[in-house]
């Protein structure tokens, strides 16, 4: 046995949980487990009830979360080999806005008898996207209003997010807004159970609460927009912890749930990407990282604030204390390549693939990877999803251009790859446009071992790519949290410089290729500022006619 | 044995010759047989010699077609098992514009020992696609000098024809050109084979040979392209045949080849698809038959000429004398549904398919058919190989808008189905925009076949569609030409009436469904406007991009 200190993060994805045991000293990663959360995704039918649900609904039931936590932290722990009494931390992400009802103890409504069958007691997944109504209420009043507010949102706050998901809890079931004593995102939920005491984190606050420059949405908006919605500001009032910081001790409750010591340090609550930063040592203001999954999260510090055009947010020490950071997505990346993957590989292909002991991306990838730029003659929109920033309009839709009967599958997938590096490409300069300087990018999530991928990346976007070191940067994040907390280190930079870790420099923009694509990118533009603001609106008309055609209009 | 008589129609594919054998008295098939080319499509390498072809050419060996000849006629006439003697006419049809180089008796250059190795001493087929510059040169003269024939064309020639190809061989080749005493289309060349003296049809004078008001373009309209020129007049000039007459008689040497009597009529040459037209019943003015396959070919009679924005040619007496016959086209159709299912098609479905006993195509047309007009949210631009008409535009290429990732193979495939009927509804309206009323379609060819593709194109034509009844439409159309020039009918349309036949009225559109794509349309229409009438060039500046690509530039 060594004197080694060990802290724990444990990551709260959308399917499961991951614990990680990492060394204090140098971030080694000597640990981990996962837990499945036993109901998933609840998007069809209430599973105590088998009540079903609308379309567009994703809810979670927290008794999973918890479940999971009691699993994956021992299990962690036991294959870390390592005693729980060196563990001097505990810290936690959450995806969100993930957002739960509860009484003022902090009981989820959804495990009171009464309630197993109300779909508004139950935690609402950042997936759920059947807020659209009162978003788009929520941003027309604020418009008209000319809430100061707006512009920190890009001007457009989401309809993913802790208001406009109150106001449906109000507007759908008031009897059960009328019972929730505190609306509160899981990732600060979470915090509560293990501390034994509310906390709430300056990030999810910020990100994904609408809190600014010291307050929330004033009662007077609130009840412009519902009278009875003026209380959701008391529902989430709580004063805000910074991140990297101790929201409490570990309670004994928790302790017995975890197998760690009761009074360590437990940090407050992290949103998931946000997590990646100090894992991927990209605090420093200028650097720009892209985490890169289904979908994609920029995220990036800088000293002031600025209104960019279509971002998520900026939130004064939303990332790290002392900076502004900045959030900015992609609707669907992965999920871009696996749908193509998914509906238009054909059988040959597949076959191929197969017999070279290839994935599906492995071989279109390298079958795609010695074109020139521009040799497919294709370009492509990514917006399958919808787009995030910088138009933030969910109703947009996929265009691919330049299709002749010579279009081989592995030419629309790299234009595919090249659509998301143009939509990266196309966050950027509103950064810049803004005044805000993007000097280098730091790739993390599990796209980053597609090396095509991360070189057009590189070309696209003219910038120098690193790519983080370890493959769990949201749990390793969590750690470096927990050990800021508990006091290992004066900050989260400090932290990160010591156990973080990125392969610098990995993928360096080719002269050539960067010219070459920036002949396309301007194509890009064209394409996606005429269907994206106004020039055509056929990608919305496309969608009325279909929602008319499904419901039978 | 009965008293009955016979023709023989002959028709001259790509890839092979199909003989049909016909009864004169009521059109009945009675035998057939199919024989290929030995040498297909020579598109890399001349057979010869291994010497390659560059890219976009596409030759035939003249050889081939009088070997399919001799082979396919006697095994029509066994497969019939009548006597040859009740054979009374005979009569071909071909693709165009194929074009090859003679001496003044008719032997191609490519059968001179000495030019074996010459790329331009074979048949030019239909497809190739070598002479852009020529005809690009050809069409702005023409526009420049004011050109009276150049509104007959829609106001372009293509490099497919006459001209286009036979300046190619004066530029590439000049020593051929001089040597090439004819220069004739292969659908004329094979009549001579047949009879032993040149005949030249109205048909493919007109269509493919430039051919208006009695005359070729002018001897100084030729030297203005080339001082060298001038003379391809003279190559080109003799006296022309109306459609659905005698040619000559059956030689003896022709005789011998087919087992056919010698001196029995030979009819003139006609094109492939327009041999249809009298098999269809379609001669009445404004009944458009629209021939699917690869490609689809629009043509239809009407009274009068017009200039319809971008067809591809009216000829006075081209389909059957006293009418005007229009021809329009759209160059891709059955071959982007085949682009689809060979590259998109995900392994599942292949097997799905499979296991249902279905084609590619009818399993994704099974899938697609119960779908709501607008369901699947999309909308395609069908110019996977340009826009020949009204476009005529060889460098546009397809577009696919509202991909979304719940979007399905099926869902892409029935956007393409529509898409190609949305092209032609675009013709149709650029024929009744100048006046010429288009009033029912007849659909020959095999896409006819699938019942999904054609209810879209009742529905989005908003016209009844009628089917061929004879799956071989070119050849009985072909033999119907053959009785006419036998003397055993008036003309065609007796000769039609009496041998073509129809499915009238298969299927009606659909009141609901025809206004839901009146909305889809004209989505389509803004699309094809944007992108094909200078609202954007993207297309254009992709091509030039991937051209440069490739090349290595």
């Amino acid at each position: 046995m060594t004197h080694d200190r060990y802290v724990v993060g444990v990551d709260f994805g959308t399917l499961s949980a991951r614990a990680l045991v990492v060394r204090v000293a140098d971030g080694a990663e000597v640990g981990t487990a996962v837990s499945d959360y036993a109901h998933g995704v609840i998007d069809r039918v209430l599973p105590a009830t088998g009540r079903a649900l609308p379309p567009d609904w994703a809810l979670q039931d927290p008794r999973d979360y918890l479940d999971a936590l009691r699993t994956c932290v021992p299990a962690a722990i036991t294959d870390a080999g390592i005693d729980p009494a060196a563990v001097i931390g505990i810290a936690t992400d959450f995806t969100a806005s993930t957002v739960l009802p509860t009484l003022a103890d902090g009981t989820p409504l959804s495990l009171l008898p009464d309630y197993a069958d109300r779909p508004h007691a139950y935690a609402k997944l950042w997936k759920h996207h059947a807020a659209h109504h009162q978003a788009d209420r929520i941003n027309a009043l604020a418009e008209q209003r000319r809430e100061p507010w707006l512009a920190r949102y890009g001007g457009t706050i989401s309809p993913a997010w802790q208001l406009a998901k109150g106001l449906q809890l109000l507007e759908e079931d008031p009897e059960l807004y009328a019972r929730a004593e505190r609306w509160i995102e899981a990732g600060d939920w979470i915090v509560w159970q293990l501390t034994g005491s509310e906390s709430r984190g300056v990030s999810a606050a910020g990100y994904k609460g609408t809190h600014q420059d010291g307050a929330r949405p004033s009662t007077d908006f609130l009840a412009a927009l519902h009278p009875g919605f003026a209380d959701v500001a008391a529902k989430l009032a709580h004063p805000l912890t910074p991140q990297g910081t101790r929201a409490g001790g570990l309670s004994s409750r928790a302790a017995a749930w975890t197998g760690l010591p009761a009074g360590i340090a437990v940090a407050v609550g992290s949103i998931d990407a946000h997590a990646t930063m100090p894992a991927a040592q990209a605090l420093t203001p200028g650097r720009m990282a892209v985490i890169m999954g289904t979908s994609s999260c920029h995220l990036m510090n800088a000293e002031r604030p600025a209104d960019v055009r279509g971002m998520c947010g900026v939130v004064d020490g939303g990332i790290v204390p002392g900076a502004w950071g900045y959030e900015a997505g992609q609707s669907a990346v992965g999920d871009i390549f696996a749908w193509f993957t998914d509906t238009a590989m054909p059988a040959s292909y597949t076959q191929d693939a197969a017999r070279l002991g290839r994935t599906s991306h492995e071989h279109l990838s390298a079958l795609a990877a010695g074109q020139r730029v521009g040799e497919h003659g294709l370009l492509a929109l990514d917006w399958h999803n919808g787009n995030r920033s910088v138009l933030a309009d969910h109703e947009l839709s996929g265009i691919i251009v330049g299709l002749t009967l010579a279009t081989r599958p592995e030419d629309v997938y790299r234009a595919l790859l090249e659509a998301t590096a143009f939509g990266t490409r196309t966050i950027i300069e509103a950064f810049e446009d803004a005044g805000v300087a993007v000097r280098d990018l730091v790739i993390a999530g599990g796209l980053a071992r597609n090396p095509l991928l991360m070189g057009i990346y590189a070309d696209v976007t003219g910038r120098p790519l690193s790519l983080i070191a370890s493959e769990q940067g949201s749990a390793l994040g969590a750690a470096i949290h927990a050990a800021v907390a508990a006091g290992a280190y004066p900050d989260l930079h400090a932290a990160s410089a010591a156990m973080g870790g990125v392969h610098a420099n990995a993928y360096l923009p080719d002269p050539a290729r960067a010219a070459a694509y920036d002949a396309l990118y301007a194509e890009y533009r064209r394409l996606h500022d005429h269907f994206g603001r106004g020039g055509s609106d056929v990608l919305h008309r496309l969608r009325w006619i279909r929602n008319a055609a499904v419901s039978g209009a």
